[in-house]
């Protein structure tokens, strides 16, 4: 199955380069009957876009989404979701210097390897642009879960050393995280991070960071063991994010640091439903979602494309200078958060309606 | 698409609970005319038998392996694999008492809210005993890999809080490290994680750790963006592991505190080649392996069943105790070293039959 | 996706040579909480065994079921249900002398040029022995089934030149359609069938034939435009059983000869319902079930192993005579019923938890 | 996995209604490096094109193809393939009459139980226009199976009870076809369909017929037994085209006539390759392609639109008649001849990537 496609019910297959005349996607097997609100989709487009904030190409993009199949009488028929953004601040020229080198850290090498050639226009394919796409039909995705009550936060909770203080590793609510500049919803980190920031473009360097990110209200049973379980279909639409380094669901990385004692969570009864006291799983158990909130980490790296020049080497192995043109941001991870979010979403919209197809129901589906 | 299946184009599928008579799979795709050689994948299937180390349950299981179909004279044929694991050491009864409650950190209770219904004998379709039959897929998917030189190398680098040095955090040889009883290839850290292991059975405890694994001689160009990014198909195998918790590769998490101008990698020239002076990016780049070895961590969480009493409620709601039967491992990370190793290996190859499908040839495919 | 599964939902995956050790398959998919009945399975799986009467091959197999994995205290319990029939009856060496022959009609050149081997033992993976499997799996899709009140009728509607008269191509009961040796409900068609074969057995030669199969009880609603529609799906079955040649539902080929005013079925409300006054469609409607029966024919060929010597050529041009050892059915069509409903009722069986995937409930789909 | 995608190598995805604003689709897994030829593909396009003769439709649409992306300096670039066919000629007022009634062998009442909703306006996504973006991707699988001679030919065999003669039924030459305005390859029965036609407008009727098709080159080898055998995937295929109500391969149906002896082609020894005397087997055996023409005809049924009133029931049982407005083709089989080469294309690319993923090259696949 070729690799542009991501959902085995719900389905979103995207296309279309950097600098081509447009990106887009289709969702296939968006149920019939949701309500469509194309306003919001734009919205979802809209906190993507760059140049919104200091850490942020100077790109300007309108992001326009452009409908065209799957919507019927203002909701959605069933059939496939088509969806165009055209591409128009477009700056070819930009690349043409460096079309011969092995930029560093950059998908060039690797590219023409599989496929022959590579298309040097801001990318091409391998542009973090195609992430526009996803955000769209992530917005879809949340539209169809709106309806269930599932809502997705998630917020910069690190960009290079600086991180939030271990109490702040909490739910934020979406509005106080989008209030912030950098989307890191805790004021005395933010202004750190921004100093943070400052500096590295004075030093013209670029910084990783990490976005953690909170699913509420998904019911018990998500998942699908023994390869699909919830956090594999997770850990692999983050893994395909652009710049994405590493994944953990709960505690994950520090669980290996822990005693079993420790990192049980005990559950108790409340409403006649089962919870858990303490959430060191994340909200997973055995492959399948609790109940309880689910939480993950995403660990992005540094942007490849830096202000200062660096040793490279040519195609032919004659050493070079790159140094990049084109626009960059000095940082993922604000930009990063629809995109984590927008993953997420199609991900819960999938698991949930191979869910619905074993014949489970809302009503009774939280207690055993 | 049900969850029992993993791959594309070499695709396992698994089955099999703990206590039924057997687990196994079968392997569709894999290529006619590999050389078979069933003692290797023996020697693979024990190196994940419990019983060989303190850490480990005292299970005893033969784990031999039974093939079904798929060789023809001493090769494959280009047919489904079938192989049968049976289960002989059963201990049904061990697992009566604990029916009616929530074990914490089991699957049983969301297990429970999917199916309707859970078999607990053993954990059932839970339990880490499955991983005996993606040993035996790996051990095929090996068999494939010889033929072109890709081979595995995973070893333990943490246990609790004891971890390698960062210098000992390279490329160790199977041989060294399988010499090791935890498969620490550094002897004075295996010693003082020994030392861990037994305090944590004198308080009755376990402990998490990680993993690190080795992948060599992969050609550039595996991977298929801009969701089937190997990155990304490796999360997905290694968080389908029962108890991990994360998976990072190149830097990880730890890139996302550094500098783009530390982190890229500034490729060298070296007998008509491209590589890597260092290998922050862990060998792959834009989800598209660079030729240079892949390196990645998983980290598993501490095991559930610990050997003192916990606080928990039945499923009715009602507070009980929980003090588990059955024989259980303190950690699972050195059992879990085949077993990265076989998702990785089951990754790999299914990753390079597409790279073939493309046209692709092992003779010129390392120029660009 | 290798070639040994079927089915996006409720997926089959089978394995074994007609001269290994045992043939099987996994079900992966089948809902949780379905009754089991191992003696049905059984049943059918004696329905499709040779040797029951003068059309069928001697070969003599016990047929044995055994299920390895998935039920728990009688139930489906989520997990992949396994299963093992054994070869007993293996007489390989009657397939020695033809090794080095094309053998016409067979599977065998076209194995070899794909795979570079081919198993000579009784057509290895492409003998019929095969189809054992896709009856076990069907019969579980069946009990599933069961639940919704579907089910299936077929029989032989032609051998050779004779055919049932155009009246007696209807739905007829399984129990009529069991009572006949043939498996055709028309005495007066059968006992000439029966005077055709015992002819074809005096001339040393085999005869083709005619499947008619019935879907009774789907509800509306089943099949996935536009490609994956019902009639795709069934066709994609049938034809995947060994010697069929052709598909077609409702008026099928016949429907080319007709005018547009005659196709047409002509609603009628019915209890509060549409149905349909003809059949012409089949029950299926711009790929999508009616709610009416659906109605289909599968053409088989003769057998291709005929008592007589063919002339024939070596893998190495040279001319030889084949003449067939092996033990080989007359025709394939009275053993073919089983199979063909078993197709019918695995493809059924996947679509109709697609359909529960929608949100579709059966109480209120009748209506619009 | 949603109904909108066939191919699991080279993937087509389609979208758009008949009266939304475009139809289009992606190819995903095209090879990269095929020479583009854009002027191609809207020739293939131009031959589906209403318009062109007695039989079809007035709608007239440009059917401009718009390439989005996926194309760098005039070849493919291993990258999706977005295309979009802006609908132009929409005349909706014609549908609105009838969106209450069941209109007699149309999709409305099946959409609309599946779905819940139907887009009455041309049919929306049940149209046959869809079949406009499997004529543009089926034309890119042509330019990429040109690279290996593969090539198709189709022709209309029958339109209502007018049959071309048996010696007629061979191979035919494009230029041949395409030269007839019927694309029935023989002038005499031509003129008899072009009769046929005419009668049937004057009777404010419409008919079906019979479409044959020839697959030349393809290596020995395509195939993916058990289940995805090359027949089951051209059934699938051809089966998916609106109207089509049968596929049979080789002698099809008539093989259930036949006598075993009279069946099995006999292997013959040309050029150092197999060929084989006689073409019974339509090229195919066991599933696998055996080099020869792969010869099968696709049944389709007659026009559900016809000129006359028809009976039928509103969705609430009252009696009603239905007279089409819209504009509709009489018969569709001379405009289903590149529909059913496009689907066979996008069929046999499919496979033949899949042939390669085994590592099977052109080179040497002709001889054992």
């Amino acid at each position: 199955m070729p690799g542009n496609s991501i959902g085995n019910f719900f389905r979103l297959t995207t296309f279309g380069e950097s600098h081509g005349s447009a990106i887009g996607g289709i969702i296939d097997g968006c149920p019939a009957g949701i309500v469509w609100d194309e306003k919001f989709i734009q919205s979802e487009l809209n906190r993507r876009k760059p140049g919104t904030n200091q850490a942020s190409s100077p790109r300007q993009e309108p992001d326009q989404i452009e409908i065209i199949s799957g919507i019927f009488e203002g909701k959605t028929s069933g059939q496939p979701i088509a969806f165009l953004i055209r591409n128009l601040d477009q700056k070819s020229e930009d690349y043409k210097q460096s079309e011969h080198l092995v930029r560093p850290g950059h998908a060039d090498y690797t590219w023409k390897q599989r496929y022959g050639l590579f298309d040097p226009r801001g990318g091409g394919r391998a542009s973090a642009r195609e992430t526009a796409a996803r955000v769209a039909a992530g917005a879809i995705a949340k539209l169809y879960l709106k309806k269930f009550d599932v809502f997705f936060s998630a917020y910069v909770s690190a960009i290079g050393p600086i991180e939030l203080p271990e109490t702040e590793k909490t739910w934020h609510s979406p509005q106080a995280i989008d209030a912030d500049p950098l989307r890191c919803p805790h004021r005395e980190t933010s202004l750190k991070m921004q100093e943070l920031l400052a500096k590295s473009i004075s030093e013209r360097d670029t910084v990783g960071g990490i976005v953690r990110c909170y699913i509420r209200n998904c019911p018990p049973g998500l998942g699908s063991p023994v390869f699909n379980k919830l956090q594999s279909a997770l850990a692999y639409a983050m893994m395909s994010i652009p710049a994405a380094k590493g994944f953990e669901y709960g505690e994950g990385f520090s669980a290996a640091r822990m005693k079993g004692s420790e990192h049980n969570d005990v559950p108790e009864w409340k409403n006649g439903k089962i919870h858990f006291l303490t959430h060191h799983a994340g909200g997973i158990l055995g492959g399948i979602s609790t109940g309880d909130d689910i939480i993950f980490n995403v660990a992005f790296k540094p942007v490849s494309s830096i202000g200062q020049p660096q040793t490279t080497i040519s195609y032919k192995g004659e050493p070079a200078i790159w140094q990049p043109g084109g626009r960059h941001d000095i940082t993922v991870v604000t930009r990063a958060i629809p995109i984590v979010e927008a993953m997420a979403a199609l991900v819960i919209a999938d698991q949930l309606i191979e869910w619905f197809s074993l014949g489970n129901q809302f009503s009774n589906n939280h207690s055993v």
